[in-house]
């Protein structure tokens, strides 16, 4: 089975949820990346304090402040993260951060909330991989096999199944908007990357994580956020040309659009 | 073959391009609507003169200020539209004022930019049919048939084949993010206002124009802006029950997510 072997990965919303647990299973892998740069929004509030210790054990988790939806704190981002790599590329970006919507049927639906969402959700991830592509243009290069994949450059962007228009809609469940919008929206984006920079060597993949036990999924969620980042790491290790501008869920099935 | 008899059509963006054939091709219907409201930002400035002249010849033709970003310019005009509805229901929408994106490689993606497009293309629909609603159901309701369709309530978004993350992309057209991100939005949410709205007798299809010789289509596109809203007009007459959350295309066919 191949194996995830990335000198560097950056993961955005890491403090919690399926972030943390990103940055808890890649550390505590047979060969963890030499840097993993664990970025969120408030490092030093109060809901930093599980990544803070986490990172206090292992000295190649650099928690570093980035807010996906501020232009500057991306910039910011990189020069540290830059600072970090000495002159190396930086092989992995999960897009993981993300914002649920506060409304779920049209009478609920808000306008601020519908962009702020959006926002969050796909102007962010954009954003990142607008000012990181240098840094995953040169992991590309200096990465010596031709097969695309998560240890030469690549970008994941966590999706989810209710951005899928075309799987049916189960009707228990709610429109929810402005989330659903925005999912379908990053799944575009995935797809517009794929088209830009595949040709570059960087590969672009959306993974849904299942429906997990976070703040996010509630407790109600069948599975816990060990089992899906499990599964999403054993999906991300298996990732190849084939697998560019694809929308793959943690068992590696794919997702209709 | 069915015919398009709906009593009210309401379309926004009508100033120009494929908003002011479609109000130009339904008042030259047999059977005109009773009641049309063309809407647009600024009926009163340069750009809304030839709507002004068109309207100056059909008392059916209403010419409203709407501008479908502004929360407070959609109450207003849901105000005027029932001023003129006497009481009865409002039986389609044809959401299509659109922006473009500035930008088409991610080097020019500007966060302002995805913001502005996907507030035009994406929150302004769902704004119009929030507000609109009271009027769709009445009109769902005071109409005798069962099946769906535009005669009776319906909401068409218009879409783009390039919002189509399932087709394929043509390597030849850049990515430009922020339009196919937010057509692909727009598409999921045609699918959410169906599983909310279906319910209620109230239709939703999104249609793609085709590539259109209009200020955003540019006059390389083949299709004259004539023959495409006389394709669309035919396919909303067709529209029924198993149209319902499809995505169609001017001449009625398929297109995937």
């Amino acid at each position: 089975m191949a194996s995830l072997l990335a000198f560097s990965v950056l993961v955005t919303g890491s403090n919690r949820g399926i972030g943390l647990e990103l940055v808890r299973q890649l550390v505590e892998m047979p060969e963890p990346p030499k840097h993993i740069f664990a970025t969120c929004r408030k490092p030093d509030g109060p809901r930093g304090k599980a990544l803070e210790e986490l990172a206090n054990k292992h000295t190649n988790i650099h928690v570093i402040q980035l807010d996906v939806v501020d232009h500057s704190s991306v910039k910011a981002a990189v020069s540290v993260v830059e600072s970090y790599l000495g002159g190396k590329g930086l092989n992995l970006i999960i897009n993981n951060a993300a914002q649920n919507s506060k409304g779920f049927l049209l009478e609920a639906v808000e306008q601020q909330d519908m962009l702020s969402v959006y926002n969050t959700n796909v102007v962010g991830p954009i954003l990142v991989v607008k000012e990181f592509l240098p840094l995953l243009k040169k992991a590309a290069k200096e990465t010596a096999t031709e097969e695309l994949g998560c240890s030469k450059a690549a970008v994941i962007n966590i999706s989810s199944l209710i951005g899928s228009i075309g799987q049916g809609f189960d009707v228990s469940v709610p429109p929810v908007y402005a989330y659903r919008a925005s999912k379908a929206a990053l799944n575009m984006v995935t797809a517009c990357l794929t088209l830009e920079l595949k040709k570059d060597g960087i590969l672009c993949t959306s993974i849904h994580p299942g429906w997990v036990k976070t703040d996010m999924g509630t407790e109600q969620a069948p599975l816990t956020v060990q089992n899906s980042v499990q599964g999403i790491l054993k999906v991300l290790a298996s990732l190849s040309h084939s697998s560019a501008g694809t929308f793959l869920d943690w068992e590696g099935n794919f997702v209709s659009w």
